[in-house]
């Protein structure tokens, strides 16, 4: 069984000279994936051609004439763009042609497409982005990371439970257990939205674990933390921060002296042994779940091996079948807590 | 001039164990401060007794009967007990007794007790809490931490002028540059009450430079950054959980084999530069700012030495005179903004 996939090629900061390669590295890696750059022939070509790939089997082009810029407001690139990279590659699911497609891409004119083009699963208001995290014990998945600035209570339920169907498909755990980001772990602490879907959190059949607070992020006490797009964009956006910063003053006291120098090569492997541990791009392919087709979004600086992680973020969907999965659990569990 | 300081002996998770080693390095250390520990005598005697600093002429102890719970809810605290410890602690502040107060307990309980019973300045709705965090130049004042957690747009405006304020006072800079925390840079991004916000700073006559996300918080781009007390403490919080996790899996590493041993003891000196850079404890002491008075909030679980950089900062605050220098700045800076 071939999967078919669909790459936004032009989007992102770097375009086609990281989605080429990442695509040439997939295909030559897996023999059951084909490949659709979509973007503009020509500089697609001339990437194809300074990679020698021009007449991989699995690998082709499909011309889109515009770009979507990553400044670009959402609505102007929905309507303005009908045949953007972004917009062909989405089409192409919508279609059948691709089973999934792959975009590093202006995040919101990617929802607003995928939202438009794919159409919500039903009873689902907005689709949320999904990113996995690092933790001390395997990894966590936290949404909404950006797609929803103000959220219902209902939605943060509904985020809840699509986090949940998520990992259930692709990580094969029955009941994961799902936590709401807070300010405390006690029942008075937190904002009314919060408090009101932890209500509809208990009420329901998931296996909700309480409030937790920012720090449970990267304790992998939790299989899914769910919060709105707000707080959820700005703790990944802290954390990169933060990680940059350690990573910084860690050089900066290796450079000091000639002593510490040499105490750096020594623990150059150690260091190294860490920074792949934490390697975020390992974690690149945020899902946009609540949609009917499996649509990946690759961070915009993404290199050509963290696109490679993207790219194969939504061959695990597909052969996992999630938006499917997650179609046929959401309405028996929400009737379930609709009574 | 001697400033007198009045400690809540009883909060936080360790209470007299380590406010009092604390409060005993600081008058040891600082020829000019007093302080009053306040709380229930005898566990503090017995602390006081088991460091030999019984006769201390500038440590003292004030008897209140009463605790505050760290998950007691605020109003219950407030209402019900007029003689904790962190009550008194307080009112010796309304009362001059005391210059400032410092607590490591319940945080709001304290931000509820401060309010009632000090007042908040003139058209300041609610007190912010502030905290300092490091960056990769120099650090950074980030407000609301966890006191507010709906904020209106006129509200994140006041945080801006508050934390500009202390800034101005306590490191002499005449025109700290003040962000908006958000979830990207464009004029389109984030919600309705930032970007509101974003007018009236646009209008105000502070040094405001934008939107900043999350990971601005660790460069050391600004003075200030503003955002609402959820998304402040989910950030700091979030920071903490980055923090531990890498520390966590440097360690780990290190003790993978006999030559990472090796490496690890070479590395050590390097390693503890690093964290004493970055020891959260020298940032201890947030300041609640908007009040007829100077009360600042250790961390819960501080240890002795924490405590006494919050100790610190508390001195360094009533040096700097910042509720006086709020409270005349306060106005015109209001004044000029809405004509």
């Amino acid at each position: 069984l071939v999967i078919t996939i669909a790459l936004d090629a032009m989007g992102g900061d770097h375009g086609p000279r990281v989605v080429v390669p990442a695509a040439l590295a997939v295909v030559k890696k897996q023999p059951d994936i084909k490949l659709i750059l979509v973007g503009q022939r020509d500089p697609l070509t001339i990437e194809l051609v300074r990679w020698e790939a021009m007449e991989h089997e699995r690998l082709s082009i499909h011309h889109a004439s515009e770009l979507v810029a990553m400044d670009e407001p959402p609505a102007q690139a929905l309507r303005g763009k009908k045949d953007s990279s972004m917009r062909v590659a989405v089409n192409l699911v919508k279609e059948g042609v691709a089973q999934a497609c792959v975009s590093a891409g202006n995040t919101g004119a990617l929802m607003a497409i995928a939202r438009f083009v794919l159409k919500t699963l039903p009873v689902i208001d907005r689709p949320a982005i999904v990113t996995t995290l690092p933790t001390l014990h395997g990894h966590v998945h936290l949404l909404d990371v950006g797609a929803n600035v103000d959220c219902t209570p209902e939605q943060l339920l509904q985020f809840a439970i699509m986090g949940s169907i998520l990992v259930s498909a692709t990580e094969h755990k029955p009941h994961p257990s799902v936590a709401l980001l807070n300010i405390g772990v006690e029942d008075i602490k937190g904002n009314e939205t919060v408090k009101k879907a932890a209500e509809l959190l208990r009420a329901s059949s998931l296996n909700y674990y309480g409030y937790v607070e920012g720090d449970a992020l990267y304790t992998g006490l939790v299989d899914v933390i769910v919060c709105d797009g707000f707080v959820g964009n700005v703790a990944i956006k802290t954390s990169e921060g933060v990680a940059q910063m350690i990573s910084y003053f860690i050089k900066q006291e290796f450079r000091r002296s000639l002593f510490t120098h040499i105490a750096g090569l020594t623990a150059l492997p150690v260091i190294r042994g860490v920074r792949r541990k934490l390697d975020h791009r390992q974690y690149n392919g945020a899902s946009l779940v609540g949609l009917n087709g499996t649509v990946i979004k690759s961070h915009g600086s993404a290199d050509s091996l963290a696109f490679e992680y993207a790219i194969m973020e939504a061959v695990r969907e597909v052969k996992n079948q999630v938006p499917q999965y997650i179609g046929r659990e959401l309405m028996p569990m929400l009737k379930r807590i609709n009574g």
